[in-house]
């Protein structure tokens, strides 16, 4: 029977969480919640479901000098280095050319490196049924999120419910819906029959390969250049020089929402959040009856639904209403939280202030 | 002729600008504007007027030995130390006392230690204009200030306005009117006759202990007993026991708005401000044309009317307005600019919740 490899996706660099998450130091590889970085929560979330010599990472050189420590379980074996950002598509394209190299019936589940799941129990169930539909249908499987709020910043699936051919939990996935806006998302989450794009895939590699030269033929053929020269001095160079030619695109661009291939759905109910945003992070708390979420020492004076993390001091907030304070050794950060998506724009600003060493 | 003493009120410990002001660090001490720390520029204030051996400094023997420090130009004969805290007319009658020891026709200018004057030559001027209508008059004198806005956290006093037997910025005070309301405030300053009681006070030490005799017996009592061991071995005992039994009150409420000695008010036109709250040091600066005030390094977006007090690292707002963000090493406060006023209250807070470090 065909093994089951994890490709997690652990080279992206955001700005939303600055001052938290830096240019060097990005959002999956800092202790947002607890202790452990969402890298190394989502490589324990794998534990008795995938070994670790099937983990693959994802990533830059540049960013494994920061990832390797954090996960001494693994080894140089276990990295899948690209040598250029290209975007999603490119790099699952290089992972699905790497693990059907290695096992032609290989089944990938393809994971972001940065998200949060509550209940790793009922995410192991819903991988194995994915991975049990992927194999059995060779579909292209995702997972769908069941919407709790009329979320304007993640994109929707709609699903046809129900299929005598299928599990319970298994839908036919008809579109692909971009992030709405707000009275979109209302139609959508009051309709039943969208759920959110969680960015978790599940397939066989050889499934994604024929995907890519259908609908992504330029990008098809400089990986399997890059293939070609595997085992060849000339590799490292191939790969370098290729991978730098490969066209940026997303998987959802490029393959999900043009492929004729049935997709299907699995349910995700295993309290999955993207940890997005700010806002979405102060969500994952249980505030005090003033709303109030204070990581790190903090007092407050007629002030509620504020969200202050800060860890080197004590912060005393008055008469604050919805605010975000971020404190870190280097910089400060105050906003509203519901203007917190503007971060990146102060990201902008600082930068064009050239004051990079507070990015 | 008789000489000119200054005796610099510096005892208080005020916690309106916590976290800036420490306990151990009150306002008159620290850098607020410029490198000079208030009392500094108090003493400094003075030079070319009144020479450094009638300066002294009324405090206690803990402020004492954060001020010494920044005076080296003055020694221990320079300060007045109140064994306990009894506010001002106390401390003016045991600073009379001793002025009058040394020159029984001694005129006092007392000053608060943590007030700003931007116009040193017009506040020198207005100095021996006082002077010579205490000389002149045995009265008691003060500064009025002509009120630039309907301020309710200031007294006002009203006044007669000229007179043929006083100078033309010498005006005899009608009455003392404590802090008013928004509504008096404003009738005050469209009246023309009100100005603010600027806590600058000018009479002979000899005047001064007359007022205490008749309007604060208890205390000239207790004072009297004081005075009279002075020289015998003795005299410490007597003053840190008499001292402490003395009932506290302020110099408005127990001579000034009770005497019947006429009271003169010169004006006073030299940029004066009691830089009492955060609201009014914001005003002490000009602001950039979003009306931001950055003191340190900082950075806003969709931001106005900020006030920036942080030193050690970058500040980043987004979408505020009016809000005041001062960030020391081990304390962060955030608060609208106007209700920067409950930084008592947060004090207050803090101490309660046993965290005295942070105060």
């Amino acid at each position: 029977m065909s093994a089951v490899y994890a490709v997690i996706m652990a080279g992206g660099s955001g700005t939303r969480f600055w001052p938290l998450s830096r240019a060097k130091t990005p959002k999956q590889v800092i202790s947002m919640l607890g202790n452990k970085s969402l890298l190394q929560e989502t490589v324990a979330r794998l534990k008795g479901l995938i070994p670790n010599e099937r983990i693959f990472i994802a990533t830059n050189r540049h960013q494994k000098k920061v990832i390797a420590p954090q996960l001494p379980e693994l080894s140089d074996n276990n990295y899948l280095i690209e040598p250029s950002a290209r975007n999603t598509a490119p790099s699952i394209g290089l992972a699905a050319m790497h693990i059907k190299r290695i096992d032609p019936e290989g089944i990938m589940v393809i994971l972001p490196s940065d998200h949060l799941v509550h209940n790793v129990e009922g995410f192991q169930k819903t991988v194995k049924v994915a991975v049990e539909a992927a194999r059995k249908h060779d579909a292209l499987v995702t997972f769908g999120i069941p919407p709790t709020r009329p979320e304007t910043g993640y994109g929707y699936m709609q699903f046809s419910p129900g299929s005598p051919d299928l599990p319970e939990t298994v839908h036919r996935v008809k579109t692909f819906a971009e992030k709405p806006n707000k009275a979109t998302a209302l139609r959508f989450i009051s309709s039943g029959d969208f759920y959110w794009n969680s960015g978790i895939f599940i397939w066989k590699a050889s499934r994604i390969l024929a995907e890519f030269e259908e609908h992504l033929p330029d990008q098809s053929h400089q990986l399997e250049l890059i293939e070609k020269s595997y085992g060849s001095p000339n590799y490292l160079r191939s790969l370098v020089t290729r991978y730098r030619r490969i066209r940026s695109i997303s998987i959802d661009y490029g393959v999900m929402e043009v492929t004729k291939t049935p997709i299907l759905m699995v349910e995700g109910n295993f309290g999955w959040s993207d940890v997005g945003s700010w806002d979405e992070l102060y969500r994952q708390y249980t505030p005090g009856t003033d709303g109030n979420v204070i990581i790190g020492e903090g007092t407050t004076l007629d002030s509620k639904n504020c969200f202050v993390y800060s860890h080197d001091k004590m912060t005393a907030l008055i008469g604050l209403e919805n605010m975000l304070i971020v404190n870190t050794p280097n910089a400060l950060l105050i906003c509203p939280l519901d203007k917190a998506q503007n971060v990146k724009q102060i990201v902008e600003k600082i930068r064009a202030e050239g004051k990079e060493k507070y990015l």
